[in-house]
This record gives C-alpha cells, sequence and structure tokens, in this order.
C-alpha cells in the first residue's frame, strides 16, 4: 500500500535502497535536506520542488520537516510464497521459522530483526490470529522486513507437511521439551513458535518432530516470545556450525 | 512511590504477592471482584468498601472496573545495592548482567524478564542514561522486577572492578569480540551489555576481561539489545551447567 515517509531518518534509511516509484518531495532547503538529496540522486530517486501547503495536503495533517518520500508501492519487502521458496532452496543448512499465533507487532518485528541477524532462510506466519506487514511491524524490525524472506501461509499444519517433504525437521519450541542444546539442530531446521499466551497449538504441536525447550528456571511463566525466537535461532547456527 | 492499580488483571497478580500496606478497594460486587476479594483474604490484604465517588477520586479520574488496589509504598521490587549483594553472594556460579545505557524502558522490561528466567542474580543499570524501575519498567517485565534482584549504580566502571575483586569475569558484549560459544563463560561471570546505537562506552569497554559477541551474518546492524542479552544469558547458563 502507498506510504508517504515523513522522518528524516526514516527517509534516508529508505533512501539507501528505495522501492520502485519512490519520490522526494521538498518544500525547503537545508544542510539535512540536501543530504538527503543527494542520497536520492545517488539512489536515481525523482527530487520534486513543491509548495508548503502542497506537502502538507500529501501528508494529511502529519508533521513533516519540509520533506517527504512517497512510495507508491509501499515499502520495498520480502514478502513471498512458501511454494516459491520451496522450489528454489536448496541448500544443505537452512533455518525456516514459523510463528504459530504470535499477534504482536513488537513482537513479529523482533522476530524478523533476529531473523535477518541468523540469516534465516523464511518466516512464516499464519493468515489468521496474526500480526501482518504492517509498519509498525517494519519500524519494529529495524527495517528488516526489506531483507527477511517471509511469507503468509493459509494453514501452519499444511506448511509443515510441505517443509517435512522438503527435508526440514521440525522443531517445536515449548517448556516441556528436550533442552535444545541436546537436541540435534543440524541439516534443515524449521522452528515452531507458539504464542506467548497458548504456546503451540494442538495440531501444530503434533506435527512437530520433536518438541525443545529452553532450559530457565524463572519465577515467571515464559521468556519473551521474541527472546526465545532469538535464542532458538542461535542455538540452531551453532550447531550448524559447529 | 504510591500507586494505584486499575485493571483487573494487574491487580490480581500483585495480589499473588502483595506488599506492605496494599488495600483493596471496590464499590459493587460481582464474580470477577468476589474472586479478587478472596484473592486479598487470603494474603492478608485489607478490603474495604466505597462508594463509586470516592474510587472515582481516588483513581483521579483514570478508568476503573468498581474496585482498585492501592499500594501506598509503591510495588515490591527486588530493589537492591551492588554492597549488600557483594556482602552476601558466595555461590560457585554467578550470573551478573549490566547495562551501559540501555535507555529503552521496553528493552530494560524484557531484560529484567529474561533475568529472572534464567536465574540472574543481579542486574546493574547506572543512575544516569538509564531506564529506571518505572511502572512502564514493571510491565514490559512482566512483573519480574519483583522478582530480579537489581541495583542502581552511580559509576559502572567502579561497580565492575569490585564484581572483579568478588571473583567475577567480566563479558562486555560486542560484534567484534570472541564467539561467545568460544568463550568460556564460567564460574562467576558478569555480562556487560551497550546501547543498541552505540555498544560499550570506552571506559567500559577497557575495564572488561573478555570481549564476546553474538556471531551474526544480517544485513543490520545488530540484535535488539534484551535479544542479545537474552541470547548471552542462556549462552552462560548452559556453560556453566555443562
Amino acid at each position: 500500500m502507498a506510504e508517504i515517509i515523513t522522518s528524516l531518518h526514516g527517509i534516508e534509511e529508505t533512501l539507501l535502497d528505495p522501492p520502485e516509484g519512490a519520490e522526494l518531495l521538498l518544500s525547503k532547503k537545508n544542510a539535512r535536506i540536501d543530504a538527503l538529496v543527494a542520497l536520492a540522486q545517488r539512489a536515481k530517486v525523482s527530487v520534486r520542488d513543491v509548495s508548503e501547503a502542497e506537502l502538507t495536503k500529501k501528508t494529511e495533517g502529519r508533521e513533516h520537516r519540509g520533506v517527504v518520500l512517497t512510495l507508491p508501492g509501499g515499502r520495498k519487502t520480502r514478502e513471498t510464497t512458501l511454494e516459491e521458496f520451496l522450489a528454489t532452496f536448496d541448500a544443505e543448512r537452512g533455518l525456516v521459522v514459523l510463528l504459530d499465533g504470535v499477534t504482536d507487532p513488537q513482537n513479529y518485528g523482533a522476530i524478523l530483526r533476529s531473523a535477518d541477524q541468523f540469516a534465516a532462510d523464511l518466516v512464516l506466519i499464519p493468515a489468521r490470529r496474526s500480526a501482518s506487514d504492517t509498519p509498525a511491524v517494519f519500524a519494529a524490525s529495524a527495517g528488516a522486513a526489506a531483507w527477511v524472506a517471509h511469507a503468509v501461509v493459509t494453514n501452519l499444519t499444511r506448511a509443515l507437511g510441505q517443509l517435512k517433504e522438503k527435508g526440514f525437521w521440525i522443531y517445536g519450541a515449548d517448556m516441556n521439551g528436550t533442552p535444545a542444546a541436546q537436541a540435534k539442530l543440524s541439516g534443515r531446521v524449521a522452528l515452531v513458535l507458539g504464542s506467548e499466551g497458548k504456546g503451540l497449538s494442538r495440531l501444530v504441536r503434533e506435527t512437530c518432530d520433536i518438541v525443545v525447550s529452553i532450559p530457565t528456571r524463572g519465577r515467571l511463566d515464559s521468556l519473551n516470545v521474541s527472546v526465545s525466537a532469538g535464542i532458538l535461532m542461535y542455538e540452531t547456527r551453532r550447531q550448524q556450525q559447529g
């Protein structure tokens, strides 16, 4: 969906790798805006002088600082499909992360950010009961949504079956599982994380090859799901490389 | 500082282990409120019927649902001092987490929550440039601020010196360090995490015995600091437990 970026920092970041059709509109000049114009020119993004009134109209009253970046097709995102992934993936080691009912955009964004850091091959979320690719997720991901391949699936259990056929082992995260360091997280690994309150749904849990846990001994129920996801991605990469 | 809890969930959680002087005030009765009254009685918290008007006055206009919990001394918190910790700590293995410039309450709260899960012995934050023990931190910690010993220090470098004297090895987290899995994270471990933007300050960095990293290969700069903290606590406990 079309988007207009008004924060100077957001404009700067997006200009490093802008989507098709981006345009920089400015109603004044200063050193900071000059730097953005230079960035835009380097990225071959068109730059246009407009009146203050036109800029305010464009942003529909949102605050701006004399410059905005318009993205008619929205931000660049690495949204893909499971089918495309399955058709092209051929590495010996793999890391796919599936989120079963993670609804909080903050958590979803943070997981995408970790997925970037641990070079996950794909992040999958079910179409229902999930956070989707919104500006809030984008912000929480610190921009990772533009780099990390992610896809929406209508049926998570079916997706797990397709991944199994592709040689992935399915590891469900649950506090009652085998400690992750003792599970064999090698080859093609698919990690499934449930919602914080409810954990994995029964059907998804039964589809997992093995249930793994992060050994903890706190007073509270659990880790934050984005921290759990980060730890399991870390542990997977540690074992795969080790 | 005095606090008034208005959310039913917050009241319920706090009544499981209420601070001194807590009082439950109610202006109506229903099944949910009856359950809270029962909880209060079990915890020996005094219960008082008040008028709707009095309750609204108490909450200074904040929304309530006919029941509030007043905490004249504020929430229970495990705030302590470094000196008290040093005087009493005598375990062979230890885990202390120091935050050098983590200012976001969300991140600080999430780190406290992970510290609970990994049974960290102490979390230290410098008095300046840090998130402090606010309701926002409390909420983000999912209540862990009540369980995890944490202290404010005026001089982080000095605190590191005191921990060294107590037999702690100081591990600074930085992307250019030794991979954490290859560092010897055993015995008494103090982990130092910097702010997301700037990393460790120079002086703190020089005081560390060793700099450790989480091996990543993403497009972005770094992991979220609360995810990094969770991973390093996990890795420390994994190695300490053998």
